[in-house]
This record gives C-alpha cells, structure tokens and sequence, in this order.
C-alpha cells in the first residue's frame, strides 16, 4: 500500500483547529495582504504554515479580478525596504565589492520572502508556479506588474535548476495521472486520446522522456518525443502514421526529436530543452550503442509570418519576381514544392531578428544548442496549423556531438547559422517560378483526421 | 537491480573526450577563475556542463591555501556589476518599486550565478554544500569573505526552503551509508559503533527522523532521535543505557526528544530544527494517536559560561554567598543538586543575551519554538561535556501544541519566557547553600563509560 | 530511469548464440517433446534455461492444433513412472505412513518436474498461466486431459498460496499498463473506456483493490471494486452513473463491494476471492475506523435459470399459479417488482444444488465466506445481462467481522443460510400474483447504454 | 515515510480478539496438533488465518522437545490417507496414466495441505523454513522423521522454483539489516565486523550478489562474493587483505568468485549455487564487457579427509613413499608446496565418491555446473580452517560460457573431469618428496588474525 502523507494531515488539522484561525473561518480576498503580512513577520513557524495554507487556498478560491487586485498590492506592499536600501547605497561606492553584495541584501524585495515562505507548505511549489501562469497574463496588459513577475522568475530560476530536475523515460509503464498530462501538454503534434498515446510511448520504436522537479513529482515541466528510424523522415506523417510498421530499436540508425513541449506557462523564461536534448541523447546512445544520428524534425512557426512582412517591408531577400507569386497565392493554397523548399532555405539561413538572432525561434533555440540546419522539407506538414504557419514545410537540425560546441560559439559570436552544404545551396539558389501547387489543397492526408 | 545513473556517465563522457578538454587535460587551480569566467559568460551548455565538473574537481583537488585563494578571487571577480548598479541606483527613487526591484536584479551579484551554473552538474548540491563549510572555516580569519558567504547562504535559502525537504525515519531497514552518516554526526550523545546505533533506531521504543534534500538523497541535513516512555525521564542515562527494558510504543505516555544534530555546516544559517520537531510531533501522533506528551530532554550549555560571567561581572541574578560558594568549588566538583537546580531555573528564566534573547542557545531555540520551559533536573548528565558545560543539568522543553502559538508570541513579541509554575517557583527560591557534592565526581555511572 | 532486467537479456544471449542451438534454429513444434525431455533429463542448467525458453516461444507460435497435440503427448509421455509406482505400492502396507508418503513422492508425475523446469525461465509464470488457460479449453471435449490439467493446478495451488499474494490499491497512479488489464477483465460491470475507468479507481469515494503475484507484477489475479456509500445502494445504477455526487471518503457509513472479477482463466480452481474481501476490509478498516458497514452489491446469476429448470420439475418451492404467472411472460418482459423480489428470497434461502450448497453460485461463495444475506432488490440491474440472468435481481451480502466464523460454521456444517429477519420474512412471503411490469422493459436507464 | 502492513495489524486484531480465541488465551503445545487438525479441516478462511498464526506462536515459543514431539505427531497423524491410497492403488494398472497420476494426488499426505495453510498468513514464509531447520536436526536421529522432511521439501522446492527468485547486488546502500545477516551467513571466510564487510561489498573492485525471495524480503538465500583482479589470484590473503590497493572496476581482467554462502538451513536440498553463479556471469558481462575471465577461487574441503582415508584404505592413488611423508607430518605442519600441490591435483582430478562423482564436493558442485578445473594453489589459505581441511591448498574454477554445456554433460554422463593442462600434468606428475615445510606452521599471516 502506498505511504500516507502525514504531513498533509498534521497542515490539515493545523489549518482547520484551534482558536486562532476558527474566528476567521470565513476568510475572504480581503484577508489575503495581511495574512501575507502576518507570513512575512516574525510569527511562528506554527502560524506560518497555516497561513501560508490559508493564502494559497483563498487565492486559489478567488476571481480572476480579485487575483490581478492581489498582485497590484503585492507589488506595491511586498517592494523593497526603502531606507534600508538608501542606507545601503549610501555606503556603497563603485568597486566596492562586499558593499555592493549588502546592497544587494539590501535591495530583495520582500515578495522573494513571501514568496519562499508560501513554498513552505508541502507541495504548493506546483501552486506557486500556477500562481505565477495567472501573473504572466496579467503583465501584457500592465507592465508595472512586470517587476513582480521578475521576482517569481528570480526565484524559479533557483529552484528549478538543471540540477535539481529528473529525467523520466514515459512508457507504458507511467500511471495514468502522469500520462493524462502528456496528452493535455503536447503542443506541436496533438495527441488523439489514449490509443494515439499508446503509440507514442508503448510502441517499440518510440520513446518519450520528461524532466521532472522533486516538488511535483506528477508534473512533467518539458517533454521530448522521439521515433527511432531507419532513415531520417521528411514528414511528419510518416512518423505519426497509425498503420506503420515497428522496427526493432537496436536496428534504428537515426533518433529523430520530433516533439518538444513544454508544459508549464508558469515557468516561462526558465529554459529546459537544451538540457533536455542533451541528456536524451545521452540516453538513446547508452541503450543503442550503435546509434549516431540524432536529428529534430522541427516546425517553422515564423515563416509565413516572416514573408507576409517581407513582401510589406520590401525586404531584398525576397525578389520581386517571388513577391508576386506570393501575392498572387490564396490563402488556402501552396506554393509548388521547389519553390518553398528554396525559400524557406533562404528564410532559414539569412532572415534575423532585431537582436541579430536567426528570425525563426525554432531556428533560434536549436542554432543556440549547437545543432546544424540539415534538411529542409517541402510538403512535411499537412496539417492546418502545419499550413498556416510555414506551408507544410519543415525542417531537421541535426546535433552532432563533436561539432555541437563549435556551433553553438561560432552562433553566439557573431550569428553563423550551421548549415549543411545542401541547405546552404538551397537558401543560395534561385528560386524556381512556378505554378501554385493548388490541387494539394484540397488533398489533406489521413494521419491528420484521425 | 539498481538503475543506473545514465547522466553521470555522459557527464564522464563529456568531461573526459572531446578536442576542447583534451588540451586542458593537466589542470590546475590556476585555471579555476578563468574557467569560472567562461562558465558565466554565455557559452554553450555543452561546455558549461563540462566546465562546472571541472571547477568542482580541480576545487576539490586543492590545497587549503588554494581554496581560499579561490574564494578570495571569487569574491573580487564575481562581483556586482557596478556600471549597471550606478545606473540602476540613478533611476530609482525611494517609493519606487517598479525601479527598486529592477534594483535589486541589476545588484545581483556574479557569484549567484556561478553558484547556480555549478549546481547544475548532477550530484553537485552536496559539493556545493561542502565548498562552503570551507568557505566559512575563512570567513572568521577573514571578514571581508562574509559577503561572498551571504551570496551562498542566500542560494541555499531557496533551494533548501522546507518545501522541498522530505522526512525519514532512519531504522534498521535504512542503508548503511546513511547509518554510517548518523554516527559520525550525531553531536549531542556520541554514538558508540554499529551496536549502539542499532539500540537508538532499531529498538521498539525509539524513533530517529531526518530530513533531506532530494538533491542529496544519502545526506541527512538534521536529524532528531525519539524515546518513546512511561514518564518523563530525568537523566539522560535512563535513555541511553544498554540493559534497560524496552516497552511497548502503543504503551508509551511521552515522546522524549533527546538529541537533535544539524549535519551539514555548510548550510548553516538555514534553519530546520523547529520544523523537523513540529513534523515529528505530527507523525507520532498519526502513528501513537493516544501520545500526548511531547517533551525534550537538553543540555544547557551557556550555563557555567553564564555562571563564570555572572562571578566575573557581579550580575545581580548571583547572590554574594552563592558566588562564594561557586568559587570555593573545584573544576570537577559538583554543587549539590539542590542548589545547581535552583541556579539553573533561575538561569534559564532570567538571564538575558544582548539582544534580549535567553542567554542559553538552546533555551533560546526551544522558547523561539513555542516550547514551554517544563522541569529542570540535577544530576541528570553525568558525561565529561555534561558535566563541563551545566554540573550535569538538563532540561525537558514542553511542546504543548494547543499553546505553542502563544508562547512563540509571548516571546518573540517581549522575550517572555514559557516555564511551569514549578520552574518559575525554582527560579524564584532562594538557592540553598549546601556543601559541595564532592562525592559525586568520583563516580561517573557506568553508560557514560560504554 | 527504470532499472534493467539483465538477465532476460542472458537469457536472449544463451538462446540466439552458440553452436548447440544455431543447428535447431528452424524449430517446429515437432521439437516439443524432445525438447521437454531433455529439460526433464538431467542436463545442465545453461541448456536447461535455454531449452524452457525454446519450449515456450515454440509453444506459443504454434496453432490450436498443435497445442491440443502437445498436451495429449505431454500427458502420455510425462506420466508416473509405473515401475517406481509398483515397486513403492507393493513397500507400503495401510498404516505405514512413511511408506506411504515415500509412495507419493514415487507417484509423482514427471509432467510435475516439467512445469516447474519451464518455470525457472524468469517471467515464465505467467506464460504457464496462459498455457493452463489453453489446456483447460480442451478438457471439456476431452476429459482423459483432465489429469493433467490436476497437474498444473496442483504446482498452482503451491505457487499462488495467499502467503505470497500481495494486495495493491489501483488508482490513478497506477500504471497505465496495469489499469489497462482492469478494463479488459471487469467481467460484471463493463467499463466503457479510460473515462469510466477513472470515475472507477480515482473518484475520491471509490477504491479498486487488486491480488498480485510477485512473479507477475502487471498482471492483476483478481481485482474487487467498491464504493464507498451513506446508504446501501439499491441498485447498480446509482453506484454506477456518471453524474453523481462524490462524497468525502471520511464521511462515509458503508463500503459497497459492487463487483469482482477474477483475471486469470489459467488459475480456475485456485480460490483468492475471500481472501481478498477480507483483507480489503481490513484495508479500509485501517483507513476509515469509523466505517463499520460491509456489504456487497451482487448479481444473482442462477435466479431465471432455477425458476426455467423448476417450472420444468415442478419444484415444489414455486407453487403453480405463480408458474402460470412467469409462464406467460415474455422472455423480455420483467415480473412485478414485489413478485420477484419475494421469489428471489425464497430461490436464495431455499434451492440447493446435488451437493446441498445454495444453488446460486454468487450466493454460495458469499454464504461461504461467512456473509449474511441481508437485502434482496427488484430492479437493481437494468442492464441486458442483469435482466437475463435474474430479472434485474440483485442482493446484498453483509460481511459482519463478528459473525463470519459463525455464520461460515453453519453453511459448512449444515448449509443453513444465513440471512436477515427481512429477507427471511420475503422468502416465507407469500408471492403476491401481479400483473406483469412490461412497461419497464422499453426504458433501459442510461447508464447502461453508455 | 514507509508503508504499513495493514494485514499483519488485521491478522493481530483477528487473532487477539473474538470469542472464539479468548478462552483459548493460554495455548501450551498440547493445543497444537488440534489446532492443525482444526486448520486442514474444513473450516472458514477467517479461522485459518487465526490457527495457522497461533501454531506458529506456539511452536516457536515450545521447547526443544515440545517441538521434536510435535514433529512425530504431525508425521503420524497427517499421513496420507490410507483409505483412499487403497482405492486409487485398486483402480490403478501399469500403464494407465490418468490412473496414476489420480493415485498421485489421492497419496498427498495432509502434511502437505497443513503446510500449504500455515503458508497463508503473510510473512509465514521464513518461518516454516526456520520450522523445517529444526525438522532436520532431528531427522539425523531418527530417520522415521525424513519422510516427513521429504514433505517440506516437495513443497520449497514448488515455491523456491528459480523464476520466483530475485537477484540483488548487495552494497552499502543495502540496507543494515540485511547486512546484519550477510556477516552472520558467510559460511567461508568470516566477515570480522561492519568495517570488513564494507570492504566486501563497497570497494569499488568487490561485488556480493544474493538471491532473495519475494516473500522474505529481507532473508538471503545464499549469496556470493567477487573480486573484480588484473590477475587470477594465488591465495585469498590477497583478496582479503585490508591494506590492498584497489583497481578501477573496468579495467579489472577476471572476475573471482571467491565465497559462496548458503543462508538457509530450511532450505537444505534445494539448489540455488548454480543459477547464481551464471546469473552473475551475465550481470559483470552487462556491467563490464570487457570482462571475460569468470573464476572461482575455492577451498577443497575433502581433501585431508581422503587423504586420511586414502592412508586407512591403501588407495593405489596414494603411494606408499608418499604415505610416509604424510604419515610422519605433524598435526600442524604442513607438506611442502610442490608435494601438496600435486597431490591435491591428483586427488581432485581422481579420487571419487561411491556414486562416481568427485570426492571433493566443491568440485562436485563446480565440475557439475560445467566448470574447468583451472588451477591448484598450495598455501592459499592460511587460515585454521584452510590448514585443517586442505594445508592451505585453494582450486580456481573456470566458468568458460562458451564450454559449459559440454564440461557439465561429459561429467554428468561418464564422470570426466574437465581440466586444464596444467593441471592434468600436475596431477599426473610424480610427487616430489621433500622436508615438511614446518616453518609455514609459525606464521599464521595478519589477514587472517584480525
């Protein structure tokens, strides 16, 4: 039989007895600054967790309006100690080291300890982090929230460490629970219920893995999916395919990433998927010793975005001649094969961000790990998210182990996309005039439908 | 068979092979700052993973003068950024708090994010933890270096908030590398080999809990050891004696608290122990539900400290003619019971730190508790440290927990101290003045000699 | 990451390598019985894992026919040793019981020896399991196959001893594998899918317990559902429908045992279901203490086939014009509620079956555990197969810790039937002749078509 | 916190309360045969669980005698039913298969079904293995008793079948009370302490393997220790030694099975020694695939034995210059290595039991899994027990996986003894006489004192 949490009982018996908190049985919003108040003071332990408790529930129990009002006043009430950090600036002069670090001290922002405190409570890390997914929708539309939200993210950061987090192969053999959320977090390639699920991590040559933090043991923060191929896929279909055939593991010559979610809003800003893949790839090449290929097969979300605002910006990487072509294309219909393949080659490899980084954020992520633009194909994505974004094509970037480093560097110095010679000729070429490829349109292959 | 820890050997992996680290393969501590450098700035994971192990190896490697010449460095170089701190200063303003926050970050230092990167080497919590106990072990001969240590403890703060924490019971069925553990930290009662281990977590009536971090699974952070008794016990001889008669736990009245150790001086600052007791509580309640007594049994160590300089500085809480018969007593003579039992009461009530708190330090910590000052005994330690630091006088604290609540306050709020009206009369009874219980220190009972 | 079986990785090694077997590589099921004799002969260890393994795979590739053949050699060819028998036969005299127990072991089948040979492969048990199931299948047709299957459930019955059973608690936790097998095997209240599977295991007032066998860890033996109720349902639907109220596990008075459901064909004859009742009401005793109300909520699968065969003998126990009245109802027609409800009371306390157990199996393994007969309820399954096999009768047996051995005693002894004062005062009724309830035969309540 | 057993508290409710036990508050040993007549007779499972717990109170707390007596009764009054022995003899004829395997089951003494009950209660396992160690002291003096040994053997031998047993490394995370028990068990080299075992077990060049059984967790079958060397070591002290130095595991040559312990005494007669060792092959190879030499390094226990012999009995082995050496060596003093090392070669190469099988039952075992008798080591073993049974001598067997199966079934079948060449000639060379090496007798080595 499974171990009873004792401590959750003695929090429930705390937080439902005694004198102190009967008379404030029916605790409103209103109750929540000074009971976070009373958190922040020197009260006892005792009073701490129950509070702590209270806070959490009533939040939880409270309106959408009454939560955006919470965080104002926290903000405002839970700031930094004013005179002590004008004290502390005051004996701060520019290298001085040991006074800079107390102005440091000086200047946390009693949120961080309020914050901590709540954590206290046995499993409300997985609160907190909600808590934080409500903060974030709020900050668009108020940027003095802005702050607040950078002291969870502050403190997120040191919890959810590289360290700290656990890999989990996700199999059949999962419970339920943790199976449930995959289906629920999948963000690039859908997840149709429990017999698709079986698929993608029961069959023989697939494998699912996610990090995990110790505090919420039945909370996957990221995911990857991965199929073990004879050959490195052009399509997404082929991947996802009900009817295929399995190969045996041992047999695969390539692992091909072809999913990467990540599942909690809350910890937004805090980056998982680097490691992720990394430690994947230690794994796959532990279990498959003979295995040398281990490529993405990745979406390209910014690339009709990027040629909608070339074609207004008169961007010169695309040439006038293309533009009309573009122009000329319905919604709802494809541009022929060559011609997007070469496109998005060139998008790829050339298209940049104001910071200079590769425009396409996918692009972005996998160049900044090192990895190399390996492929692009057209006619990949049939989907209509596929379609809408990138006109169903895709990508796969490869990571090699040995060139990783370099990648990554010759990126972060000055922008170098990594790519092979291949793509490198595609994004150089001339791009084909052709005809729309508009009969495709009207063929949406199966896989999709299911 | 026990899973095999896939991470560590890509990690070898990593950190054995490659071009990068073939050149660096004879390194020295000289190498330490500059590859602490690369390691913050921004460069890939890969390297970053490989060059956090090889900080921690090479640090490890090190002399003691290495070490410090380290932490020395560290804190130089791994400083608050002052250019971006003099312009976050110019645009704040007090009341600000948007600006202060944005403060605050901006007078992050360095070093936090050194801590953070090292960490997330798989394993390298404990390592951590370990580097600073020597940190600290400089900080004394060296001020200057208390800055820097702030930066630890402030991470440590986050990553071992309570939250995180799990609890044990450590019996007979726990591994013998945590056992192992327990012997070797158990400060309070030495534990004298595997024998005698075995009577404290393995006998009926005895209870040991720990708490640990999942980053450091065989590392015990504090650890409390439970008699489960008849009565209250009245000499700490009682407990740990061989021959005694064990009971039955469902028969027993009272939970003794006898020994409580922190087991890492590298987190020290950190506090665990109100937590651990208050969670042991609720565990023997869940599993005794009949158990209603909940009492220590501890050393007072400021006592003759306190003694020597109350005599040294005539303090008024010392009669004239108890102060003479305290300095006609020899180091290892006792005063008879009578007289140090009163004393002792008096003590513990009455007498004062600086900062208001009671004088003894584990007074302070129980009344900080919520615990209620409940009897005091005479006679009742009968050890060398025993008897050296309070003439063998110990102390049962009350955790009453329908009244722990007010006592925190009561004290937090005016330094009021909890104690029955038994202690408070002790403390208020003139001390008779008996002969010295000479006799005494001839015979040290025989537990005490195991 | 999940620790590796390595030895089944040995065994895959042992059996693809090596001259001995690469000659057999191409092996029918013409090898069987060569194969079974050197397993059975004295050969080595190394062969003898090889050769089970060999047997098993061969065995399960192999069509109907063939193992229908296997078993009838198996049985021929793995009999007594007739010359050791008569030579123990002629040594023993009436009386002598060492002979006699020396003549038992001489008596013992090498189809014994054979079973348990194959057994040593690990994780062959629950492939010796599945071959039972098939052997079992053609015994019916061909009885002289019947002494061998005694073999197989004679090892079985040592195997499967409740000592080495283990009790789990399935929820939502559970792995996906596992929870999988419990809606294949739910064989009284069919569950419609991974929804109704979760209200089943993961509503907070519900509990689903499971029999294991160490050597089969994902496959359940016998699994018991209940619900946790304030009233004793009347009826399965109420337990059953999808929109109902939970209740909070603590607040209720009586645990439901609505269904339970043998898993393993390949163990009919070997009896867990009384103990896993027990035990499941010691579980729930340990979890609720206030909970002190154990019944279950059963069909009553031999009601309509004793009423057809008592129309059919004239039994005495149906009086002719209650005969006239079901005579003339339709087969999909439901006789008056208090009509069948009576008539079920009296079939439950009176018929008996040749051996002058009750005749209604469910209420025979329930009388024999001990339980009381305590309610009997007209319209309580509106499902097909309840208005089949009973009219939609359905009963509740109360297990009263306190009157088990008694009530046990009894029907073992004498077959008195335990029940309470109303069912006894329904069976005694005189059956009211009422029109026939056809109207309710065209309202299947929903829960049923789901 | 660990789970509870909730069946082990059920079953002490069950058995401590009721009416029905109650009267019986002071069993004696008197009670218990009616208490097994009781258990097999038919009574409810409720009861069952009941008796089967008290008779295993009882007879553990009986005295010796009260015990042997118990034995008797049990052999005499749960014999085979004679009755229906007479029956199945009558209808059984030579040749009739299903006949005999009914006469099988109808000669099943109600020993075994007793057996098979007290197995009910959960943990009962170890116990009844305890019950048949005593069974065994007794049978020596009276043979009558066997048979009924022969009765618990049937029944371990169904439920220690090798797929139910599970392999564990035993290292320093196992925890102190099974390491408790490995020191108590090793039966070949003792373990002096807790500091000696972590050295067998958690050097990184050692390993201790143990098969266990699901339902005694925490009870080794038996279990063997490893040496993981550069070389095939010549004596033991080199293996024990507490001042070696140690090697990495992967770059360790052979590895030496240097102690195999039987645990169990109950379990006499069933053999696990074979299985371990190959399944321990298959972990090294997994953990270490370089590892290809597998090797024991063994004591020869009979070899002082026959050589006695062989001077009573004129053995032609034994030459008569040989015999005078020997017979002029003193108790304590030891042949010289080159006349010992020949003679134990010649002895284990062939001298025979009266079944035709090795002498020497270490080789027996060791030739019978198919090993190869690899070298012979004079003055291996300095220890009392090595100078008494063999002055010292020590044998390497070789566990070559690619000849197994051919040494084992030309031992098995005519009695070859695969050995090296060097050890055939050895065993064929002339034994040179020379001067008993009487110092050796003065300088017992440290290893073996401490």
């Amino acid at each position: 039989m499974a171990a009873k949490s004792f401590l959750s009982d003695m929090l429930q018996r705390i937080a439902n007895a005694g004198p102190f908190l009967s008379s404030k049985a029916a605790m409103t919003p209103d109750h929540l600054i000074p009971l976070c108040k009373e958190l922040v003071g020197d009260k006892g332990e005792a009073s701490g967790l129950k509070n702590a408790l209270k806070i959490l529930e009533i939040y939880e129990a409270a309106s959408e309006e009454e939560r955006h009002s919470f965080f104002v006043k926290v903000a405002e009430e839970f700031g930094v100690d004013h005179d002590a950090l004008a004290k502390a600036v005051s004996q701060w002069e520019p290298g001085d080291h040991a006074a800079a670090r107390e102005l440091y001290f000086a200047a946390e922002p009693k949120s961080q300890e309020l914050i901590r405190r709540l954590n206290r409570v046995p499993g409300s890390t997985a609160r907190l982090v909600n808590m934080r997914a409500d903060l974030l929708s709020y900050v668009k539309a108020e940027p003095e929230l802005k702050s607040l939200d950078h002291d969870f993210q502050h403190l997120f950061s040191a919890w959810f460490n590289r360290g700290f987090l656990e890999i989990e192969r996700i199999d059949w053999s999962t419970s339920a629970e943790i199976l449930e959320k995959i289906i629920a977090y999948e963000a690039v390639h859908r997840i149709h219920g429990w017999d698709d699920l079986r698929q993608r991590v029961a069959d023989p040559d697939r494998r699912l893995f996610a990090f995990f933090h110790p505090a919420m043991p039945t909370d996957p923060l990221i995911f990857v999916e991965v199929a073990l191929t004879r050959e490195i896929p052009k399509s997404i279909a082929s991947i996802l395919e009900q009817e295929r055939e399995h190969i045996e593991p041992g047999a695969a010559n390539a692992a091909i990433f072809y999913s990467i979610s990540n599942c909690q809003v809350g910890l937004r800003g805090i980056s998982f998927g680097n490691f992720l893949i990394k430690q994947v790839v230690a794994e796959l090449q532990k279990e498959f010793p003979a295995l040398h290929t281990f490529v993405t097969l990745s979406p390209v979300p910014g690339f009709r975005r990027w040629v909608k605002s070339a074609i207004e910006n008169e961007d010169p990487l695309l040439k006038p001649e293309e533009r009309a072509v573009l122009e000329q294309l319905g919604d709802d219909e494809l541009p022929a094969d060559d011609f997007v393949q070469r496109l998005a080659a060139r998008y790829l490899v050339n298209a940049r961000s104001k910071k200079g980084t590769a425009y396409d954020p996918v692009a972005n992520f996998h160049l900044g790990n090192g990895a190399l633009l390996h492929k692009v194909h057209a006619n990949a994505d049939h989907s209509e998210r596929g379609r809408s974004i990138s006109w169903g094509v895709m990508v796969n970037y490869l990571y090699d182990e040995n060139k990783i480093e370099e990648h990554h560097q010759a990126y972060a110095t000055d922008g170098t996309v990594a790519a092979s010679s291949e793509v490198k000729s595609l994004a150089n070429a001339k791009v084909k005039l052709a005809p729309v490829a508009a009969a495709k349109a009207a063929t949406p292959p199966k896989a999709e439908t299911a």
